[in-house]
């Protein structure tokens, strides 16, 4: 299967951290964003958001959007599962991972900074602060539901979970913008032990073949 | 099961379109998202983001994220079936309703639009503008989408899926706003085929018991 992806790209990080819990080798192909190749007609043809990444399989699908490809990775490669046993604790795990998804990382992507300073005749202050609204908002309610008792070594329970592969990337991303992440002991202690395993550190940017 | 939710909110509404295809009686309690109701400690010891929807199931579990909450409905009420039985299938249509969930929705929120117009000080006309201008993005890609040979009559194929759940709430939402829909002639006609069902038309906003 290749992936079309990009080295710091939030999502296709994820996608990377879920292939690698899985063991799935996944042929990479770097889509430069900041060159703009994600709006090349070729690249279009394949994902007409012009966002990434793209899974492609090996019978040719195209598909899009980084939760939806990680739920087909763990529906065609089940084992280790990156989702619970029980239909509340999928629908608990799914939760996580799309107040990271939904309210966090789609305010604050590429795209949309771009459009602060550029449409909107914004300042790079004012971008950024913008940036650490929205990190702090979906934080202080992370930080409050890894409190619920179902949490433990990682974001539910004591292995790694699709929240988990939400989580990292958006550490990443915050981190880069220097956020402070000083009231959030939770998401830093459950973020350095994913860390630490060899699935999240090989998907981590700064390894990719693309990375500068 | 109890749905709190806002007559409103499209997020509500998704999960009271998917609800209704399969015959699954909510008790709905409503969160006057006007009035800072999501902001109360009562509401926000349930949903710790403060947003509309959530699910209490009968055991008590409160499940968050309309996305999270269909899945969850899909797992425990199965038939009639909102995600295909294939993989690639499912990827497909959970693509499709991330595109509007991910990447148009959250832009475009209340709490966003309020951020935009308050600390960030823009203009209604500049909120407007914002407003536009992610509904067009995101329809402009969806509008190809459908136009890859899996659409039928509804998003994918012939009977409404979670696609559908989410693509009615946000053509709804870009009529409130004034959004030229003429350029996404495949997404007026499934809209309007899913409008025509009973499912459908008895989750609209102006249906509801908290409607103004």
């Amino acid at each position: 299967m290749q992936l079309h992806g990009y080295f710091r790209s939030s999502a296709a990080y994820r996608v990377r951290i879920v292939a690698n819990l899985k063991g799935i080798d996944l042929d990479q192909l770097a889509v430069n964003l900041v060159k703009g190749e994600q709006r090349s007609d070729t690249y279009l043809a394949r994902n007409p958001q012009g966002l990434v990444p793209t899974l492609v399989t090996d019978d040719g699908h195209q598909l899009t959007q980084s939760l939806a490809i990680c739920e087909y990775l763990e529906e065609c490669y089940p084992t280790p599962a990156i989702l619970p046993s029980d239909a509340v604790g999928r629908a608990r795990v799914r939760a996580l991972a799309q107040l990271i998804a939904c309210e966090m990382h789609p305010l604050n992507n590429l795209r949309v900074l771009k459009h602060l300073t550029g449409e909107m005749g914004l300042s790079d202050d004012a971008r950024l602060a913008w940036y650490r609204h929205w990190v702090a908002s979906g934080f202080d309610s992370l930080e409050v539901m890894l409190n619920d008792g179902y949490s433990g070594k990682f974001c539910h329970g004591d292995t790694p979970t699709l929240a988990d592969a939400c989580l990292v990337p958006q550490v990443f991303n915050a981190q880069r913008f220097d956020c402070d992440l000083s009231d959030y002991p939770r998401i830093q202690a459950i973020t350095e032990r994913a860390r630490a395993l060899q699935a999240f550190a090989s998907a981590a940017p700064g390894e990719q073949a693309d990375a500068v």
